[in-house]
């Protein structure tokens, strides 16, 4: 098998480049890691840009082959290392599978969650956290997010389908923009999360040392 | 086969819910469409934000099974009703597949094209022309679809890859609204993209007789 490299951020807080780490690393293959400055603009390299057509991180390459987004690096890998050699990142079942790109396809594209993935970003989850109280318009955010939550997941439970799968990863990321900063998140819904932040997969992300923060 | 519904929005301009009718279409099979007034709010019923979870637009109901986000339903199009029975929505050689998941992807998330999204609304191209030139942050974003573009057509071709997918509806799309508003396309772009909007799925959606815009 060629080998896989991962291109992401190099503050280690996009929840993208989360996705696609967690990912690879729930294949359990090896793989390198190339970080980007972004704050340098290392993602705007007419090479970068011709190599992953969008210039955006994360990207993977595998052999010759490179791949942009996070949601198409997650389909790939599955397609490339499937079950049962290897874990399975979306769910087997049908249904469950489409509700799981659902996920991700609504997390990475909602309007509604802008006001809270601004005023919640990743430098308040890894580096310092808000200052200031959601404005209304985060709230109603974060509300969105917490109803969206709440369908998928009216009781407890440790995942959204019979077991781990990626779109878990994801939403727990999405609830961490809240629970990280204190905001309030109905008690199932934490303990949910916080089951995907213990994950050894996502603990080696969460965890890593991270370079001093430079707004950008 | 449970019989199949569209629930779209009641103006047919949503490039969500575009593709979602042309996957449906090219599927040949019959489908229900359900239109819902955006603009009162029908989406955002209590009823509806259970069945859909998003309370977006595009949802597909097929049976009892609901889904929502557009790039979601292509996928559980292409595995309830495969190839050879169906046509493909999505290409069958995985780098293909996997660039066209790119694509999908990159025209619901990217936050580079926002400012052509707002100035060259889908309004603009099913209503009223665009009244303004594209400014400077809508030319950027203009140039960086057509970088996109460009990297994965860099020759005059009907096709992404070697035969029709549903990136190709998708990318003709984000192309039409500039081609639409006469702002400049590449001739080898806009021909592609006229190809595109020719294909008898598309123009079923595109020619559709469109109650009076009322804006929200």
């Amino acid at each position: 098998m060629a080998p896989f490299r991962l291109v992401m951020d190099s503050f280690w807080f996009s929840p993208y480049s989360f996705s696609a780490f967690v990912g690879l690393t729930e294949k359990g293959i090896p793989f390198e890691i190339q970080e980007l400055a972004l704050h340098k603009q290392e993602n705007k390299t007419i090479e970068y840009r011709k190599s992953s057509i969008t210039g955006r991180i994360p990207a993977i390459q595998h052999g010759e082959f490179w791949l942009a987004e996070s949601g198409a690096i997650i389909e790939y890998l599955d397609d490339v290392l499937p079950t049962p050699s290897y874990k399975s990142l979306l769910p087997q079942k049908l249904e469950e599978k489409a509700k799981a790109r659902m996920i991700l396809a609504w997390i990475r594209s909602s309007r509604d969650l802008m006001p809270l993935i601004t005023e919640r970003s990743t430098e308040t989850m890894f580096y310092e956290r808000a200052k200031s109280p959601l404005s209304e318009a985060g709230q109603k955010s974060a509300e969105k997010l917490i109803e969206f939550a709440n369908l998928l997941l009216s009781e407890s439970s440790d995942f959204l389908f019979d077991s781990w799968c990626i779109a878990d990863t994801d939403l727990a990321f999405a609830l961490h923009r809240l629970i990280l900063n204190h905001d309030p998140v109905p008690r199932h819904l934490k303990q949910y999360a916080e089951v995907q932040w213990q994950r050894p997969s996502a603990k080696a992300f969460i965890d890593r040392p991270r370079p001093d923060y430079v707004s950008y």
